[in-house]
């Protein structure tokens, strides 16, 4: 587990599915450089697949263990827009804050989250924008984030608690039955094509497979098998010939599968989601 | 109307149709960097399309109402670079200065232009690019953009003033006959697909059409009609089922048309531009 | 030649081939950020070709000399992660530090290196990181990037110097016979497709082309040619008509091909590498 000792007050981290073709980003970086000229601002991404609002919640759990205490994310994918779905504020464990429509996207992150609070929307909707309904991004979500991330607004500020009651999408947890471990592909690894499974370290660990095995990997769409064949183990995909497959922890520490300079997820046409099931064997014992 | 009453000195916002592949952006942000290493410098966008001046020049409208008073653009979209076109910077009633070649980037911002200045190249030429005829967008606009808002230089010291002369494309204002309002396709929302028209909130207001009626929506190419239909009226898409069309006002008060997470532009291969047609009246009367 | 006087201390700027779509640049700017929250963070590009450590290697021979001293650069196009290559920093006559895999990345800038330090990673690791072998970008890269930014590690604690040896990716050198020149196509100029040679301007000047010669030019690649023809020597495209080619001075001070707002490497098939060789002479000899 990574420890970042750092607090940083006025650092605000912006995701969403808006692009960066338009003018939506920025139109939320100006409402946050109104709010504090001093603020730094950074981009997760806002290349999330439109409306995908699974991808939003992996990229939240891929990148907010590596930011320091007090930063604030406000993620926006939100295609409920305009409708009664909440605005909320998470404070989790880790010591940050997350500002976002409450759609599932705090899924990944569900364990981590301490206190929900349901944003006020009379408190804090951008002045000016009354008229507007279909950019909250803009006009509530990156207004409150900067106000909070710059102290303006504290975290019991925000509204009414809701405890830790939050949207979450079904995800079926990975499960390991003896040397056989089970879970899904959970991402695809862009632009390489990996494919990213949600089987963690720890039970590729007590399934007992060790750098050096062979493994034998079998991922199903959810009806038929798209692969299935032994996979050697390694540390990393450098240590094998291009164009070979492998297996191996990737940089969130789940097994990940891939084509060294290839695109294994192109080459079996995998994609990801709670249908796209993986399982993991031994393939033969390993020499004494 | 907005009222951001920050000023924030110090940051500067480019764009331009350079992308973000290749090295020409991050060369512009070193010469600003290398004028004053604590300036905030914030991307609007730099996917414009290649030379697209219409595009350009929205984007501006777009987002320059959400920045604070001080904020320095930098806008270099420039099929004309190294040509007779010169470079100005206009000083806006907003508070805020644009650097940019004068070639229609100002268009759709120029009711807000308080004067403009014509660029002396002999004062605000970097030092060693002589011989570079190419990328004023370095050269000029980014090095006289990072040393206007790093208060070096002041906008008196940019050169000749030009009054509020500028170059404007040729736009057709939107109009209304009583209850019949007519526009152009401004703008595709993308990567959703939605069509924004230049139909404007108080037009809208004005022709009687309130939420919650019905309207009769028309676009044409300038030749042919490419959609028409009765659409409803509403807040936002998500009033309505997947799939289903609307007409809203987007999140610059402007009459949009979409398809709720769906892309209408696509759908019924809409595109922008002057000869792009709308005309909205009301479908049948309010019960009363 | 350039002369910034300014120097940056605390400026970071990242390139890679991990694109903007997912949470691996957000990552590694997050560790940044915990390194020390007041870092200015830039993006040279991410939008490398996978494993493409030419185009890697090109972007930081056009960028670097646009930033100020003190600058630091992270660039990550690894291949070999996790395998015996090693991660270096390179100090340049310009004052600037590159961290990055040894594997041929500071070739164009290989002129400008004054020492080379192999990165001890028993000291450079991000703590927590152990078993994490696919990301050295975030791990190792990006830590020790922001470490040297923010003053916390010395140049000299790195690890071992290797004095300036590096490993170069082959490229022919241009040369001049006469008054015949001959190079490659180092890159091709996206969006606009425009064709970069590395064909210098003292070398033009010395084969004693001038602007306003007509200049013959030859591109072939490798094996069979793709374009030959008489070519206007302008100062920039904007001097000719729409869809005409010209060659040019481009940003860098190269020799370039172009159709003015046309795609010359579409249109004649062109790409870059060291195989697609350049040979240019001059058509007729100017009047007197």
């Amino acid at each position: 587990m990574l420890a970042l000792p750092a607090f940083a007050q006025g650092t605000l981290v912006l995701q969403s599915d808006f692009g960066l073709r338009d003018g939506a980003v920025a139109s939320m970086k100006g409402v946050a450089t109104g709010v504090d000229p001093a603020l730094r601002i950074h981009d997760l991404t806002h290349e999330i697949a439109p409306f995908d609002i699974w991808e939003a919640a992996y990229r939240l759990r891929q990148v907010t263990p590596y930011w320091p205490r007090g930063t604030v994310f406000v993620s926006v994918v939100d295609p409920g827009v305009g409708t009664a779905r909440l605005g909320v504020v998470a404070r989790t464990a880790r010591g940050q804050l997350l500002v976002t429509p409450d759609n599932g996207t705090l899924t990944f992150i569900a364990a981590d989250v301490a206190e929900v609070r349901e944003i006020d929307l009379t408190k804090h909707t951008l002045p000016g924008s009354e008229r507007s309904h279909t950019f909250h991004g803009r006009d509530v979500f990156a207004y409150l984030g900067a106000r909070l991330a710059s102290g303006q607004v504290r975290f019991e500020d925000v509204g009414p608690t809701r405890g830790t009651t939050i949207v979450r999408l079904e995800v079926t947890p990975p499960r390991r039955e003896g040397a056989k471990v089970q879970g899904i592909v959970a991402m695809i690894d862009r632009p390489y094509g990996n494919v990213w499974t949600n089987l963690p370290a720890a039970m590729i660990d007590s399934a007992g497979f060790r750098v050096g095995d062979t493994l034998v990997v079998r991922i199903t769409d959810g009806r038929r098998e798209v692969f299935a064949g032994p996979v050697p183990y390694v540390e990393s995909f450098g240590h094998v010939a291009p164009g070979a497959t492998v297996a191996y922890l990737n940089s969130l520490l789940d097994l990940a599968i891939a084509v060294n300079q290839g695109s294994f997820a192109d080459s079996h046409h995998v994609r990801s989601g709670p249908a796209w099931m993986v399982s993991v064997s031994r393939g033969r014992p390993r020499a004494p």
